[in-house]
């Protein structure tokens, strides 16, 4: 079932070999014989904005930096213009530090909106919708086989989610190759990765396209406006606030995609039918 | 498919009737056909406790009560000796406000931490693990017979995800029967809806076995340890801390229940094998 090929379409793929990232747990099964189940690890990971304090999150515990600077740049603490001095992981204390060179706007807002409300969680969320209607997203274009030749080399990769299941995937792809997939307990942490990875390599937005196999949700797809990406796709289903706002936002939205089926309920104008289905 | 009589179970069961908890949205399919689809409403709801804003949560909107206050209880921000004055929902402004008639001990500790770290996400987070080890689970134990009863009847129950999809259940059962079902968008605000349902209509856990349909994770033990459930059941899969966590809780977890499949990877004493599987 593996497709071992499609490997060299990645630059980063889902490591199955890191043992770290699952362990083996005995139990019963239904006939009351004893039985070893591989199960997906799940460690909390504090992330610190230079000297402030801002979540934990429970992650597997890969590429730990990359879900960090990709939280905060999705939660719009720091901004690509911020320069980042330094991004330290603390393996023991599970404590990721993401130093600026000059202190963000975010620290000081913080401050602000703690002395009024106590926690930011509210309010940062009504920060996230306000810059929305200054995103613009590219036109580029997506072929109907792209999207099948995308979920069959998606779903026959080697992956955690294979080998051990209750786990969510995201993968930034080009064309019909993709290029980097992540995975993790949260379906967010493995979109923050990405943003951090794309965001630390620079890679551009543009003429990628972004597979999820979360639902399409608001947050989702506020994320993905975040990130630039303009065609958004996942194997499961839509909320009508993610619908909206990718109305609002003009992003394509795919979901439901399995084999040769889908269902796109915004920006149908990128789609270009190439194949029978 | 749908099993009506199983509706005469339910205290609460899913209400597939109330249209305003999903729209349809028109879109196009795999072969470019214009097609209208049901899809879940999700809208946020702002959780004030007294003067204090605590969060936005990502909700399908029923039973906004129950959710503020099973989320306030199982963030122990709420604590069941705290009298609740009133809870009031304002539906223009998305808005529920928990009042108790003194002030808790959270809003205290909330002014404590902000002073410190900004915001109390990570360090209530920690908070929550800490009096983990005072709870005593109850020593009641399960028939495989009613987990097939309940993975039956609850399957069939007609319910928004039969309906519309991109959604969690949970739903508190006692024996072999299904009591109390809540949907939502997060897996969390569902259990959150139980929770806020037991507390206020006095429901004791001690006999109680609690069903979802996410993922056993950390923070789903976290949540039903709370809510002093001794088995909890879901037809996903674990996470390693969410095992370990239900271990050192004495609570019996079983995962991956599909029809008359199951495995338990925790709290196996309290399981009676009284069918052939």
């Amino acid at each position: 079932m593996v497709d071992k090929s499609v490997k060299n379409e990645y630059i980063i793929a889902p490591n199955t070999n890191n043992t770290g990232l699952y362990g083996t747990v005995s139990g019963i099964d239904q006939s009351g014989i004893e039985t070893a189940i591989d199960v997906i690890e799940e460690r909390p990971l504090t992330i610190y904005l230079n000297s402030q304090e801002v979540v934990t999150a429970m992650t597997i515990g890969d590429y730990p930096q990359y879900l960090a600077i990709g939280f905060l740049y999705n939660q719009k603490m720091l901004k690509k213009e911020d320069k980042i001095s330094s991004v330290d992981f603390d393996e023991e204390l599970n404590v990721v530090v993401v130093r600026t060179s000059l202190k963000t706007n975010f620290e000081e807002k913080m401050r602000k909106k703690t002395r009024t409300s106590g926690c930011a969680v509210g309010t940062i969320f009504g920060d996230i919708l306000d810059g929305l209607d200054e995103i613009v997203l590219s036109d580029q274009k997506i072929y109907t086989s792209w999207m099948y030749d995308l979920s069959r080399k998606i779903n026959t990769t080697e992956s955690l989610y294979l080998k051990v299941g209750a786990i969510h995937g995201t993968v930034l792809c080009k064309g019909n190759h993709p290029v980097c997939y992540m995975e993790d307990v949260g379906r967010h942490n493995a979109v923050d990765k990405i943003a951090g990875w794309m965001l630390l390599e620079n890679i551009s937005p543009q003429d990628k396209i972004l597979y999820t196999t979360g639902r399409l949700t608001s947050e989702m797809v506020i994320k993905a406006a975040q990130m630039g990406i303009s065609i958004l796709i996942s194997r499961s289903g839509f909320t009508a606030w993610g619908v909206q706002l990718a109305k609002e936002l003009n992003m394509t939205l795919v979901g439901r995609l399995r084999g040769k089926r889908f269902n796109c309920l915004s920006g149908t104008h990128r789609l270009i039918f190439d194949t029978d289905s």
